[in-house]
């Protein structure tokens, strides 16, 4: 990746980025002796076990170390430099896909995470009606905003924590685990009270202080890519989220911004394979804002699966045509219903289940 | 800012662009009579038969005619605006998708259109060679180029004629149409004797006088998408063909020019359910230039399917790190095997077949 | 598809969003008493007043309201639909050009604003001699950041507190304001302390958490282009400020994502001209980050006089070889000093002075 | 520029392009000599004389040939390999700006160039007009199309040859050169017959058919920046028509497509700088396409001077209301007497003069 893209959008190469190799049947002391060893030195160090290895990842920027003489520690198998600008989140840090289980789902494996709801919590009976269809229909967690992103600040705002709890209620009554969006590093304790999954929204991603604050969290945050982020920005900014000692980051395509206009973004599919060979996160998409059209999101949901993606998130409305947000472009319950019988056959081509 | 949109970007609506529909029954002679009469008034008219009803479109600019008169012609049944910028191209005039025969292919049937081959013709052991494996694999068409566009002077610049001489004989000894770029209006004579589909690439997809004289061809045209063409633009180039009379266009993409550089190009799959709702036109999916990546090339290619495309054009070269151009992006011919496979099982939940 | 446009990218008309015009000659307390009617039905009201004229504008969504009876209420001249999404950005609601007072320069009048220091503060001497050196060349404000948004998570992050206490001390020195960013909304207290002018960055262009906390702040905002971000966008980024109480924002256009690569961004300046129409807020440039290429800057700090911005960022540094971040982009003290002689003259042109 | 850009925009290094400088005081014949022996292997040989000293450019793909040994033949004083995809455009290969004269104009030199015109030729009253008065407000060049490039079919398309010989009347009876588009191989002879100098459109930057034609011509060709193109493709795209023997080129900014549309194009001015550092190249600017906007012309025509800009190539129609294209980008003609008078400023204080 060193010697693509442009001066701005290149993040350098720093040394001090390494990945430490221990011997098999080293003992856990002296595993975490040698990590130690490395935090005295400066750095960070993420540790991931493989096939009976400990994989160190040790981290930070400025640090010099004589990695020669790391070479020659007991109990150290080999030294390597991670050679992505992203390092916890490269596959050559984590070879294996990383697997985050979240209610009935189990996301990044070969079943696919599905997961749907209102762009906005609207009331009651609003979330009870589109809970239990998406439910039934297949879907494992159910998504609702309760703080809305919004370009005008005469628009919707969403109904906070108020709606946070109709959305867990409603949830619960379906047996759905919940993703909501969190805007401000402060809300993040109360989101997380509720939800099962931080979402941080796509004029978000490059957020530093609530990516901070979402990495110090004990809940999978769901990371979505920014409207201009390269596919190399949006593993830096998961890479934030994991140097804080979050490790379960779900990654989300959205939609990029492009000339065309015709669709509200453009879905760059292509960023399924391309990510899925760079990381080992997994990784879904949102065809409902990467279109903008309700009759777009089927097909583009398709196209996802047939991608390899591992999961949908989805709008579904009982009443598009009266919500508060983002109507014209949620899915009736029927046709969601629909889309996943096509997406059953389409995962089987891939090896994956619904 | 209301009337704001994109200027540049968008066609201004014109008089004179209007949908005849004639009355059942009406005699073929009474038909001519009246296409004739439209004719006089300066008009361009295209006719096409739905449902044992005459259609016919009239277009023109700067021509004033009295549509209320029309409207009173013996054998009129109704006159209505076309109400797009493309109006050939549109399903308003022309509700049902238009099928176009080549070889054993029905582009735009329920059969989908597999066209595979090297990027360029080299020489006659590869094409031969290139030839037997897709057709095997199931393709029914076989590209190759024979004049290049490149970017650089100093880059190999195709066979000519002697190109298309070994393409034409490889493809015939293997039951296989052929599809091959034309680059130059002067080119289109001898590219059409070799050819069954002249291919207009993006770089030309504005090159009016080349959509000219393609427009007069009689044989089915190909045209890619610029790589910063809107879909509309894109329309309106296939318009250009089809108001001078070749109505057999075949629309392809192959990605679009956007700010993400580890991806050639992104591939912009959006376009496809687009295009199938704004025209009657078959659309198929170039993931070779879509992606300019060979491991990204069969994921893109089953999302194509999966998102609704009428076929493939995909680039197979039997020993890609000798060929001549874009050995990057060729599958190899087992990889296209096994793609045809899956692609074969996804075409099903569509009701489509290889 | 005449209504296409952009679906994502235009922001609905919204009804209760008024331009009141009072009579000349109104008492304070009949402007005061209409004003208060429009707030008990919902609305939020903010004044201007222009040539002795009181103007209201009125701006809330879902307020239903008889506005024929208001043009009818005593002292009301006009009753007016603010025909642009941004209402109080706009030139309709405030014809006049804002002017910002800070230190020495008044941003938005005919003397340009130049604003100039190192990329990040690194420390005392550093800060001391950019600050000598820029003040004498004629800027008068310092920038310099001591909170960083950085890619990379293993990147210099600023120094934080210390930093802005630098940073205040080297420009009190030499009789400069200070511009420094702001990342996080409870940052906002400690930033204010320390600078006169509070920088929301690209990134945070629609963290409209922090949107939020600058608009309560009392301190003049500048408000960065997002590199996604369309020009309606921006501008409702600042009616976000706007509304919530802080009128003193300055626009800060410093380049947009785009293919080219060969520069960091696309500097746009067509934007200057565009929001000089539409808003009376002043806009400066930031050919620094706009560009990514230290002799890049120069040329393209004339082109952004010369279209009409009302001052410009730049990034200045002694020993860029040796900056922390962007050093390649930052002019040699020297080379600012030329820079703003060269804009005396161009500056002319338009009627402005340095 | 090796290291910099995407794999799909990359345009690879190939061997067997060289610079060979001749040592002073070679004789004539042995320069000759020493060209025809580059020539004997297969290789393009380009000539230009700096300082008395003979450069030659060797450049062809796929040649072999021992470089070291060149280095010993008497004459030689050094091989030096052109370490960018473009050569002979390059400031490698020749160090001076090219200047290229066209009646009273010298492109590239330190008098500003400036064209300007209606967009298309509609009538002898309109051409005689426009040009009587661009050429007292101060140009040289009168710009004016009789082939049009369309989007769609049913628009005004020109008026063909009638057109250019009115352009070439008015254009005389004031003094003035013309410069007017060509769009197909075929009509290059008979535009040159009429015009001064060919412009090849945005739409046809990458026409290597056309570029080819325009390469053989024995007239300055004006190539304007596709609307997608890098800057590395748009000088690849001079490098074709130089390679072919006509090396006067004139590149023409015109704005590139972005996401943002509230103005026709973006009008990367940032090329300026660029081009003028890796080109030898005059580059000018055309504001009135890459805006779109008739009051954004002239502050960004202001700018493109400051930028650095060789000249500009402007509409300019005496009534445009009524002209059947482009008229709501077109200055009236006293503004372009206005800006004219500004642009002699601007122009001072780089060194150039109107």
């Amino acid at each position: 990746m060193g010697s693509r893209g442009s001066p701005g959008r290149r993040t350098e190469e720093k040394a001090g980025h390494m990945l430490v190799l221990l011997k098999r049947g080293t003992s856990e002391l002296a595993a975490s002796d040698i990590a130690a060893r490395l935090r005295m030195s400066g750095l960070a160090v993420h540790r991931t076990d493989l096939d009976g290895q400990v994989r160190l990842g040790a981290v930070g920027d400025g640090v010099t170390l004589d990695w020669d003489a790391v070479r020659g520690w007991a109990g150290v198998e080999s030294v390597a430099k991670i050679p992505v600008p992203f390092k916890l989140v490269s596959r050559t840090f984590r070879p294996h896909s990383t697997v985050i289980s979240v209610g009935r789902c189990a996301i990044g494996s070969p079943q696919l995470a599905l997961m749907a709801g209102p762009c906005s919590v609207e009331g009651e009976e609003q979330v009870f009606r589109i809970a239990e269809a998406v439910a039934k229909a297949g879907a494992t967690v159910m998504r609702g905003g309760a703080y809305k992103p919004r370009t005008s600040p005469y628009s919707f705002q969403g109904l906070g924590e108020e709606g946070l709890k109709l959305l867990r209620r409603a949830a619960d009554a379906h047996g759905l685990a919940v993703v909501s969006e969190v805007m401000d590093p402060a809300q993040v304790p109360l989101v997380a009270r509720y939800a099962d999954i931080l979402q941080v929204g796509a004029r978000n991603m490059q957020n530093f202080a609530l990516l901070r604050e979402v990495g110090h969290a004990e809940k999978p945050v769901l990371l979505k890519r920014g409207m201009a982020a390269t596919i190399e920005e949006w593993l830096m900014s998961a890479e934030h989220v994991i140097s804080h000692g979050n490790a379960q980051v779900i990654l989300c395509e959205r939609g990029i911004r492009t000339f065309e206009t015709y669709t509200r973004n453009t879905l760059d599919l292509n960023a399924i394979p391309v990510v899925k060979e760079l990381s080992h996160l997994p990784v879904i998409v949102d065809p409902s804002h990467g279109t903008g059209l309700r009759d777009k999101v089927a097909p583009m949901a398709r196209a996802a699966i047939a991608a390899g993606a591992d999961g949908l998130l989805i709008e579904v409305h009982h009443d598009p045509d009266h919500a508060l947000s983002d109507g014209a472009q949620s899915l009736y319950p029927q046709q969601y219903a629909d889309l996943v019988q096509q997406i059953r056959t389409i995962a089987a081509v891939l090896g994956r289940e619904v």
